[in-house]
Formats: structure tokens, sequence, C-alpha cells
């Protein structure tokens, strides 16, 4: 199945039987003490810097969240948006649990953005899917709901179906519809990605749909997250998972070797153009 | 399914359903100068430094080969399994095409070790099973035969269904055969590792039965090896393989990472041991 996003002259198509998208995760406040300053404090330059970095990293599209606490984030998250449409080409995903602040940067952002994120939970999908509806753009759909975060696979399956049935219902056609399985931290519960695994394996068995990994979540408070996240991302892949938000200076390498090895990398052309940009030294 | 080899009091069971086990590889001379020059003059010092480096990094069985043109392979697997046997105490791997070179192993390794490898030809059948029959150990099962290795999973799959049923007729069980799918370079064809997952899917779904993964081949030739080995490892674990010949200080992390991710390791008890045993900077 295939999901577009695109920005003239650059249409990233969402693959499941194509290569992995990589979505640019930083530019999110959270947890990010620097970055929830400079917005703030409308210092867009550490913005851009972060967002040019990203892309040349191999981010094809570029989250956007200006989630800060106390701020205005209607106003903040158009500033955002125009700031970084200006200093990168790639399409962008507007991340925020906000109508408003979905409403307000769909209003403004070139091209056709994805939206990240409606859940389960019924103000979620009332609020979030007619705007989907009204700007024919793709959104990201979490399983999580009134109740939480599912505890299993089938659980988690079940929130899937009821955002993918909802949005059918309201005429949005089911590849506009990506499913994050969401990832708790295994620190937590050694069972935590194992659900996440069951439940791309049942919601793309039953619809075929693209798959979010939000692949760094996995590891906190473990030691050698590096090693569990790109481990997370094979097993991810292998699973049916089709774009992960993630920092791509640290897993684009992995991703670009797992999309070789899957064999949707003809003549490894991809990787090797990846490794000449990016790593000069040669460890083979 | 579970195969066991042991080493009295040691028992290692390679499960379909359990932890990934690791076969520690770096005793096999092919492309190593010192350790051939080392087996032809019968200077096992360097063997055993070999093989306790391998074990101390987390191989859980040991492969021993001695395959060096010009010696008398016999009577050398003989004493390097002597010699290494004394020097660890995990079980051990014979590998060797040579029907006498096993035989001879055989003969003298201790407790229940694993036979690497019996493969689709008439005389490999023919003169590699009915020892596996004799002493009732495990055997590698290689997916090749008189026509070569096969250029997609099915027909990979047909030489391991060949071997499986070869080895049923002559009252081998199931448990104990081990397939391995084989895995050439993507650096000569960017299918090769593809064919090697579907052949492992195809196995697993068939017959259930352990598969191991000859890991480092695949990256052969091309940058950045390890990301490549890594990410093959996770996609391979997650497609079905439960065991790997494979460079145990270069990969035990990511495999003790992906068996947390998978939920085979409960509170993470094998990932945070293995990690306090052999990395003591967090990067966290």
């Amino acid at each position: 199945m295939k999901t577009t996003v695109a920005r003239d002259p650059v249409t990233v198509t969402i693959d499941t039987e194509g290569p992995f998208t990589i979505i640019g995760e930083k530019i999110n406040p959270t947890g990010r003490k620097k970055l929830q300053a400079a917005i703030k404090e409308k210092n867009y330059d550490y913005v851009v810097s972060l967002a040019v970095a990203q892309v040349e990293a191999g981010a094809e599209i570029l989250d956007v969240n200006v989630g800060v606490p106390g701020i205005d984030e209607v106003a903040t998250i158009k500033d955002v948006i125009g700031v970084v449409a200006d200093a990168v080409d790639v399409p962008l995903c507007i991340d925020s649990p906000s109508h408003e602040a979905v409403a307000a940067a769909l209003s403004v952002c070139p091209g056709r953005p994805l939206v990240n994120s409606v859940n389960g939970e019924e103000t979620s999908m009332q609020a979030i899917l007619p705007l989907v509806k009204e700007y024919d753009v793709p959104v990201i759909g979490l399983t999580l709901d009134e109740d939480g975060i599912p505890e299993d696979g089938p659980a988690r399956f079940a929130v899937a179906r009821k955002i993918i049935e909802r949005a059918d219902s309201l005429g949005i056609p089911i590849e506009n519809i990506i499913i994050d399985p969401l990832v708790l931290t295994v620190g937590a519960d050694s069972n935590a990605a194992r659900v996440t695994l069951d439940t791309i394996g049942l919601v793309t068995e039953e619809y075929g749909v693209n798959i979010n990994l939000g692949a760094s979540n996995v590891s906190f408070g473990l030691p050698d997250r590096h090693t569990l996240n790109q481990a997370f991302l094979g097993l991810g892949m292998g699973a049916g998972a089709s774009c992960a938000i993630t920092d791509a200076a640290k897993l684009a390498p992995t991703i670009k070797a797992a999309d070789l090895l899957r064999g949707r990398d003809p003549h490894g052309m991809r990787y090797i153009k990846y490794y000449r940009a990016h790593s000069p030294k040669d460890d083979g």
C-alpha cells in the first residue's frame, strides 16, 4: 500500500513494498530543554539547524512538534512550520494532539503534509479525522484510546480497527491511515516490544496499511540504547513497519542496511550512496 | 522445537521459542592465515586463545573447523577437538564436509556435539547422515546440492525438504536437523539476503525446525559491514532463525538486544548481565 506526502516538486511515498521512509524526529521539545527554550524565545535559528541536520542525515519527511507548556501552540506551530519550510525542501509531518494546532498548521503548511496524530479516543477521532478529510492528507493513528495503551497485541489491533473503520465511514481512503502500534520501553516491561511487534503483524495481515515505528522509546532507561534501537528497527521492519519517526543521524545506516538486506535496494545503490555521503571511513 | 547439544554438566538447547543460541565461529582457518599457520604447525596455544575469547564473549557452543589444504584433517581435527575441549567447557560443533573427519571427531568429542554439516548432495547425505544416526547427534543441513546453491527460496526449501525427509527415512528425529538456508553477500547480488529470509520463512512454516544463520558472509565486500551484519541478525531472528555461527565478540550485544525485544528475556536479565560483563561504559 502506498501513502503519499508531498511538497512540490518532491513526492515521498511511504510504501509497504518499498524502501523504509525516515521521518526525522528532532524538532520535538519533549525532554529537550534547549529546544524548549528556543521555541519559547522564538530563537528559530536553532530549530532551523536541527531541521537542516536531520535532512542532511537522511530524513525524507520532517516531524514538527512545538509542544512546550505555557506557549500559544497555535501561533507557534504556524511560525515554526513557516520557518522550517523555508529552511528545508522535504515534506513536513504536523505533530500535535491539539485539533486547533493541527488545523492552524494545515492552513499554512506547503504541499501535502502528514498529520501526527489521531488516536482511538472519541474526542480525538471527532476532532482530527474531519481535518484529515478536508485537507486530504494522511494521518498517523496511535493505538490508544480512553482506556490508555492496551497491554496486548489483539487489543491494540482493535484500536487500529476502530480508527480505520471510523476513517472509512468519513470517506477517508485507507491508504491515508498509517498505524503506529506504539512502543513502551522494555526497561519497564520486557514484553513491551513483543506486544508492538505482534500488533504490527496483526494490523499488517488484516489491513495491509503502512505502519509507523516510534523507534527510540523502546530502549529508555537501559544501557547501550543504540544497539537496542538498531535491533528493534530490524525486527520492526521484518514484521512489516514501513516508516519511523526517528533520529536520522543515528539510525539511517541501519535502515539503509535493512532495506538492502530485504531486497528493496537494487544493486545496493541507496546503501552505497548513503555510505559515501555520510561515512567516509570504511571498516570493511 | 528444541535441539539439544551437551557436554556434562552443560546442556545447550537451541529452541525456536527460546533465546537465540550463539555458536562461536573463530576456529575456522578459511581466510585466516595466522590460524592456518598455527594449525599446520600444531601451535595450539593460538587456537586455545581464540576458543577462550569466543566463550568469554558469549559463545554457547564453539564451532571447530581445521580445514587447511595439505594437512591430515582426520588426525588434526582429533587433536584440535581434544585441545579445545580441554580449554573450554562449552559443547562443540564439528565443522567439516569430510565424512572421515566428522567420524574421527565424533569418536573423540566429549558430550553431545553438533555436526556441521550435511547438504542435499547424495554423497553428503549418504556419508554424514548415518554418522549422525549412529551417534544420535544433531546436524546442520545446508540448502545446496549437486546443482549448487539454489537461487530462490522455494528451491532452497526443496533441498531442506530432501534432507529432512532423508533423515526421517533413516530414523533421525526432525529435531536433530537444523537447517542453514545459506546466505551469499548482498555485495554481489542485492537480492541475496531476501532469498535467505524467504527460505527461513518457508522452512519454518512447513517444518518448524531450528534455523542456523551464517551471519557474517552477507556483508562481504561492502562498507560498514558491522551495521549490515547487525541488521541481518535482526531480520533473520524476526523471520525465525534460532542460532547463528558468528563472532560472539561482535554480535552478542545485538543478539541479546533482539532477544529482549522479542520478549524472550524476562526482566531483561540476560541483556543486563551480558552488558555488565562486557561493556562497562554506558551510552544510555
